[in-house]
């Protein structure tokens, strides 16, 4: 039989007004715990032995397949731009639910990812549960030891990020983000990535816990802003490559605890359909890194300026194109998304306190969803 | 030199109030164009001459990937859905302007395939230039005649819709489907779709004149209904599989015309998020083909119900779970997408009329996005 041992101090609040607040504050140790033990300071490789694959194997993939749903679909686009970028193997992530119902094509060198905090969720366990029988390669990234996706899946990794009580998914989430770095970073180096490029990426993901820490002492600034913005009836979040699953994330903490209506939306389609809706009614947060597509986000908030939409810009520099500007520690362009969320998080609880939602549990939202 | 011959009467509204609504009413002719010539009743395939690849080739396409901006991506995500499903290639759809930015893995034998209403919406060519340069085969679906990216392409198929002057995207959205699932046909029937399937395709293909007419004649009830709904500050609009790029291509067309905020969202994945959202305030506007879905999409509308959450149902059967129902006419589950996607066009152009909007030329828009 099973046993699942969870220290009981994790369910209580320690001291935090909230389960979210403290899920958020706990980040700089979940994300310590999720890297504990899995970098190689030799090789520059990672350490993950419940792959239960070797170098042969993992040099076989030509895809990689990541299926989720909610935040942990949302943390799959992020770990397939990872995967994408350091192994340049392609990969995407798609809704579990709707991955299963479409009948997909499924390809014997295709590598599949499930995303499950809770290791319960029924949509990706009946997908992972259909790969299986169709002999697929199945990776399970999942919080709760020993539930059944871990169970159904033929390797994975853990996120040891302790008990996640609140509804609105954040420490599992950013957890789940760095473990796509530690694939990421292996399956690359295991091809094309070199020793030099590995250590650049292990050095950065070391200095991760750190940089939450500086992130979380901006809250009293983030706390105000969200008070200022939260009384608009909706939001535009916007950000381009590494920062369009940034800006989902953002908008679907937004909306899961607030109720206001935020919307995510790739920077560069935003003049093919919602610069319609830009006014001063509908504010936008704007990812905006200090990486190679800097110049063309600062166009992207001038759009937003010239049609007088107000905007939150979370990034590495601040500017004058936006009203105001949330300026997070910079690390190595791959892994800076999972950094830029955080300040998201904090947006999105202190809006939600700011209007008296029920933060831990919103209407009509279960933790675990675990029917159909 | 290239001379393009339109004539001059497509550039009078011809007796409608916009062109948005001639546009939307001349889908009937513009689909039988998009199809006249294109259909082989011999062997149930499709003549497509401008592909300029043979059978030969067309097999050894081991992936599709569709690139667009705005209504194009989302033709393209139908497109991509026929193409998996008829000819059983993995196919997806992204947007040219991710694509190009975030330095794909090019891959020899994926055929690309280019979707641009006018030709020379920068990204897209763009992004056509740059796998042009790797080596990649590109395709164009493409309405105006010698534009860039048809000069750029392999080789492409025309969408002979005429000029569409609205800035709102209809016939050519509707064509770019049919055309998409002529390929698909075309690709399936060089594969593994019988000559059975192929002839269920084809003559499902040739039904959709004479249905688009039929559903044409119900703009009075779906005008009341958009009056109705058009006070709301916001919408989603949920579809499930083949009904979602319906559901996200109706958002989009709201958006545009009428400045409300709606959202496109996967029925599935309301539960891991905006079911949050989900009040009187906000209604839906729900997808919901009579094919294997058909239960799940009803599960969804009860979860709606069961929040107070209105709910519009497009569909092929009414429902008491849906406070109204548009029902249109049903043809083969492939095909379905193309004409549920009609009156969500003319939802959004009255909607956009009731609100006293500027329907031809929406505020902060262009036609053809010729910049970065």
């Amino acid at each position: 039989p099973l046993t699942v041992d969870w220290d009981a101090g994790h369910y209580d609040t320690g001291g935090y007004e909230h389960y979210l607040l403290k899920e958020i504050c706990e980040q700089p140790d979940t994300v310590a715990r999720a890297l504990r033990g899995r970098i190689d300071d030799r090789f520059h490789i990672a350490h993950l032995g419940g792959l239960n694959m070797d170098a042969r194997e993992l040099r076989s993939f030509r895809r990689v397949k990541i299926i989720g749903c909610g935040s942990a679909y949302y943390s799959g686009q992020m770990g397939a731009q990872l995967i994408e970028e350091l192994a340049r193997i392609p990969a995407d992530a798609e809704p579990a639910s709707e991955f299963r119902y479409r009948n997909p094509v499924v390809e014997g060198d295709t590598l599949y990812v499930a995303v499950s905090q809770s290791g319960e969720t029924y949509d990706t366990l009946a997908a992972v549960q259909e790969l299986k029988r169709k002999g697929a390669r199945v990776l399970g990234i999942v919080n709760t030891v020993g539930s059944a996706i871990a169970r159904e899946c033929d390797g994975g990794v853990y996120l040891h990020a302790g008990p996640e009580v609140s509804v609105a998914s954040t420490k599992a989430f950013t957890s789940t983000a760095v473990v796509f770095a530690l694939l990421a970073l292996h399956l690359g180096r295991v091809r094309d990535l070199s020793p030099a490029e590995g250590k650049r990426i292990c050095d950065g993901l070391r200095r991760l816990p750190e940089q939450i820490k500086e992130i979380l002492t901006l809250e009293e600034q983030i706390r105000e802003l969200a008070i200022k913005y939260s009384d608009a009836p909706g939001m535009m979040f916007v950000g381009r490559v590494r920062g369009f699953p940034v800006a989902r994330e953002g908008a679907q903490k937004l909306k899961e605890v607030s109720y206001i209506h935020a919307e995510a939306y790739p920077a560069s389609e935003l003049k093919h359909g919602p610069l319609a809706l830009i006014s001063p009614e509908l504010p936008t947060v704007a990812i905006v890194p200090d990486d190679e597509l800097l110049d063309k986000n600062l166009t992207t908030l001038e759009e937003i300026r010239a049609r007088n939409g107000r905007i939150v810009m979370v990034g590495h520099r601040a500017t004058d194109a936006a009203d105001d500007c949330i300026v997070v520690p910079k690390n190595e362009n791959e892994l800076d998304p999972i950094l830029l969320t955080i300040p998201l998080q904090l947006f999105a609880y202190h809006a939600a306190v700011a209007l008296g939602r029920d933060v831990d549990k919103p209407r009509n939202l279960a933790k675990s969803v675990t029917v159909e």
